[in-house]
């Protein structure tokens, strides 16, 4: 159903997204001093979880992440790498926000075009997008009873919504796939990296100040 | 699949539903004083999940959720007005109840009137249209790291179950859609609405009291 | 899709761990003294919604929990038999982890063998064999706000991986289904029990002990 050029580029965004994810959730885990399997666990559900949800909104069933193996054993590796390899540092919080917005942003960017690719208009190709790509990580919080970044003040779901706006006008409009997904991940990652540094917010309704 | 003269209904109900839902996500969300965007997220979650969720285990997909832009652009509509309408009044919990009350009605009606097009026999699409019904609200409940309302000791669920049972047994009976919508909906919200008002509850098992 | 002598097996072994999660989903509900509409969702989502997310991944659509009246009459029946019949007794939390061992068993086994017979490769089987056993626990933890445990200390994942790893390997080795569905099942309960009473618990990640 897929444009027989577009799938090698998906493909690689879409296992980039796990493994990024893959590691914020891994790192999420050790934070909570989980063991072995809670790491992989949660690693496994942060990777995976928004491209499946996407997958079966879509039609897209089996998902890729049950169909194929190496969606799994791409998110395990990250756990793995992460359970050895991070007795070392204690920056870890940081570590977790940089991957989290890079797989915020990989995410974005190939849900947008696999919705595109399955014959969505491009509102809800953008909309699918942005599910993708903040779907994984809200699970993750809800697992280790966090309110969901994507609910708190900081730009989150608006960075992802950038990224997937750009891949769905910018295809509309004709521009080649690869640089328009280069175009959107880094809009969405400049945005959310920028907020985080200048803790940038959104305003919140009138109503928050009224008491 | 779904008879033609059904569609209209079906779409109305569900719309309605979404909106109404959408204004309940909305006003949860400034109570837990979100900005713009999580005000959007959970205004769009509460609307369409319950519906997603049914429509993928009927075998609906791409959910309506997805495939039509009407759903996420009413729910986004919601959220807006909300958000910009909500500063003046302080009552906002007692219009987030009523808000749930009437989404709760509407999707019970709309989730057991799909689900009996889609050719499931009253029992489950009984079960279906609950589903339907609490599924938006509990997910809006659980990312705000709220016990869902449809586990607290109100009557929630036994009222969706009340509408939606009306709806599942007077369409095997042959009694027509509309009349049956507006009876099932109204047998709900008024159930919910009056055991909120009298503070009716339902029994707890004795080993609640064993202790 | 499936082969005709597997459905008889595969359906006793999923309607058995319905029973046993209704049962479990059910003690939870009566430990956080809810009502009995919310010991009856408990036992209902923690029954059939591990089941439900296996059949919505393999493409087994509508899945069984929803086309079929037995899973839910038999979650239910499960949900009532605790309701009336828990007054007795105070050794509530030790039951549950009993009834919550057997339908983690139960699921690894039927999870697995089910995405088998849809023409799943043996890993991803075992996968999704785990996602099964887990889903329908971490959702019941998840709406009581506790911390899944799923992602906690003691082995659980780990012994869901083991009874299902028996299946997906003996099934590629030939061995009968029967004999294969006791072993693995028995592997994970075993492993699971000694590891409640033992106090096993998996490695943490070094970096949990550096500060």
């Amino acid at each position: 159903m897929i444009a027989k050029h577009l799938a090698p580029l998906l493909l690689g965004l879409d296992l980039a997204g796990t493994f990024v994810f893959g590691i914020s959730g891994a790192i999420a885990a050790i934070e909570k001093r989980l063991d072995l399997f809670g790491v992989m666990v949660l690693a496994f559900v942060t990777a995976l979880a928004g491209g499946m949800v996407r997958d079966v909104l879509i039609g897209a069933v089996p998902p890729e992440g049950v169909a194929d193996w190496r969606y799994p054993a791409v998110a395990f590796a990250a756990g793995a790498i992460v359970f050895v390899g991070y007795g070392a540092t204690k920056r870890l919080d940081r570590a977790l926000l940089i991957f989290d917005a890079a797989g915020l942003s990989l995410f974005a960017v190939s849900g947008t075009q696999k919705a595109l690719a399955y014959g969505l208009n491009p509102f809800m190709a953008a909309l699918l997008g942005v599910v993708t790509a903040v779907g994984g990580g809200t699970i993750r919080d809800v697992l280790v009873a966090e309110v969901p970044k994507v609910l708190r003040v900081e730009i989150y779901a608006a960075a992802a919504l950038a990224g997937a706006a750009i891949v769905a006008v910018g295809s509309r409009l004709g521009v080649p796939a690869l640089p328009l997904a280069i175009a959107g991940a880094a809009a969405c990652f400049s945005l959310r990296i920028v907020a985080i540094w200048r803790r940038w917010s959104l305003p919140q309704s009138p109503a928050a100040f009224a008491d």
